[in-house]
């Protein structure tokens, strides 16, 4: 499902590392060399470079890139460059420090908890706590308020089940009990939270659908008609997070890019952290969505060695 | 602070099976070489003994274990021979997979929750999962009722940070926020289930400590003005397994040794978690509450093998 094409033939760390530093060296950058190299390896080959890099040269190939690269394009290609957990719990950090948390930037902690892997989630909080002396945890309950903190503070504690186990009758009991706290326009009820932070992907995907055919509305146009705050905001996209991931990311693809000028942090994280995972259904979802495809619209949008790098991301130049 | 005795030239795993097998052979066993191997190797040590022995003979230790030795030593032996993450993923899913789930059978989800290290807990979760087809807190959530559901829910759920770092500010705002839930009785408020699972043990600890100076009273004689309920009673545990989880223990060796007869459930889980841990000062503790020595009280209220088995494990057998 994913999108990054990797050569068969791997050149070894130490092989991309130099050539790498030569497209470091002299005046100005071989921004080129950078795309082919790391915009085609994987998560793990991108971390042994980084880890080769610095027992090479001594320095940090963040550090370099931020110094021999700018603007969207450096920013994309730092974000690639992390380590997926470290990059996420910078990411989760930001959205937290903001002076002001608009909803929009407390989503990213909902993808964390809801379209990644628990696996991943729990390395997010243990490189989370490993950079900034707290735990997730403990910086959303101190930052959020009520009901906001409620809900985040179960999702990304959640360490759910990670195999398709599904329990029909579970099912249909507690979309009666969803359906009773949003009917009752309490979506922060305990059940919610806990029925949304426990289950796993595939029994909540099923309590979703019992949810539909037993009371005729999904459950997310549901929770939109409690109101248009940021709590009912927040727990539809739980929802589509959960059940089409997918959908979710190329709604935010089409958001970032559609109008005058272009939302570069939402579109290097959709792509830069979807790129591994589900790109090629997002690639679907996108056409589906907005009758265009999602590399015209990058491309439209974009310029330049950006450009190239996130068509790079995309599959799209090898 | 272990109890535990390790020799300094450990055999190597194939030797220690091949000395176990042979311990097995024939009619009867030879109960001591099995208490002179498993009771003087550490847990990563065991770990290999099993693994080796799985390849050896192609089948599981803890069986062998299970036909070969009986009674309360059998069950001590075989509780010590699992990994920790899964020993203590087996006894809390027994804990809640009771018909009648009494207080005491919910106290071992605290003393995994709050006298564990966060790397534990998070491995004890894994392990659930991987051997139960659900998480933890999908059994917590699905078999316990409010309050005790929330506040448990939120323990297990914690991945606290785990170095010593400590804010005097919000350890006085928090011990605040404490107070004022604990004066209007609402044991299950949120913000004590968040303080409570959110914050590192350091700075809970001063937390605790703050609580007392401003308010002239200790936290958890607090808690227990409030009644005598189950709620009243989990919290209290949970401010011991934070603040002195050796009073805890010492406790629980102390309560399962008294009086008629022995609670060697509950004497064999206390020096099973905690031989490699902290044993050294359940001791102190112990001998101050009950001015016996605990090996003493252990030799008066066992025999046998077992005796020895505890004894080894408490460090006096070499």
């Amino acid at each position: 499902m994913s999108g990054l094409r990797v050569p068969e033939a791997v050149p070894s760390p130490e092989e991309d590392c130099e050539r790498l530093n030569k497209a470091f060296e002299g005046f100005g950058t071989d921004e080129e060399a950078v795309i082919w190299i790391l915009g085609h390896r994987n998560a793990s080959q991108r971390r042994k470079i980084r880890d080769t890099y610095q027992q090479l040269y001594n320095k940090s190939l963040i550090d370099a890139l931020q110094s021999e690269l700018s603007g969207d394009f450096r920013d994309a290609v730092i974000l690639w460059t992390y380590d997926p957990p470290e990059r996420d719990a910078k990411v989760a950090r930001d959205a937290l420090m903001k002076k002001k948390k608009g909803i929009k930037h407390l989503k990213v902690l909902v993808e964390i908890a809801c379209a990644s892997s628990p696996q991943h989630l729990m390395a997010v909080r243990q490189v989370y706590g490993s950079l900034f002396e707290c735990s997730l945890e403990e910086d959303i309950a101190s930052t959020l308020s009520l009901p906001l903190r409620k809900l985040l503070l179960g999702l990304v504690s959640s360490y759910r089940y990670d195999r398709q186990v599904v329990d029909s009758s579970i099912a249909s009991s507690e979309a009666s009990k969803l359906y009773e706290a949003i009917k009752a326009k309490q979506l922060d009820h305990n059940h919610v939270v806990s029925i949304l932070s426990t289950r796993n992907m595939f029994q909540l995907r099923e309590t979703f659908e019992c949810y539909k055919q037993n009371y005729g509305t999904s459950i997310d146009e549901n929770i939109k008609s409690c109101g248009s705050g940021d709590l009912e905001s927040l727990l539809t996209l739980v929802i589509t997070c959960i059940d089409t991931p997918e959908k979710h990311f190329a709604q935010v693809i089409k958001d970032s890019v559609v109008g005058l000028g272009t939302d570069e942090d939402s579109l290097n994280r959709a792509i830069v952290s979807r790129a591994e995972i589900d790109m090629i259904k997002i690639r679907e979802e996108y056409s589906k969505l907005s009758k265009t495809s999602l590399e015209g619209d990058v491309i439209d949008d974009t310029s330049g060695e950006y450009k190239n790098f996130l068509l790079t991301l995309l599959g799209q130049r090898f």
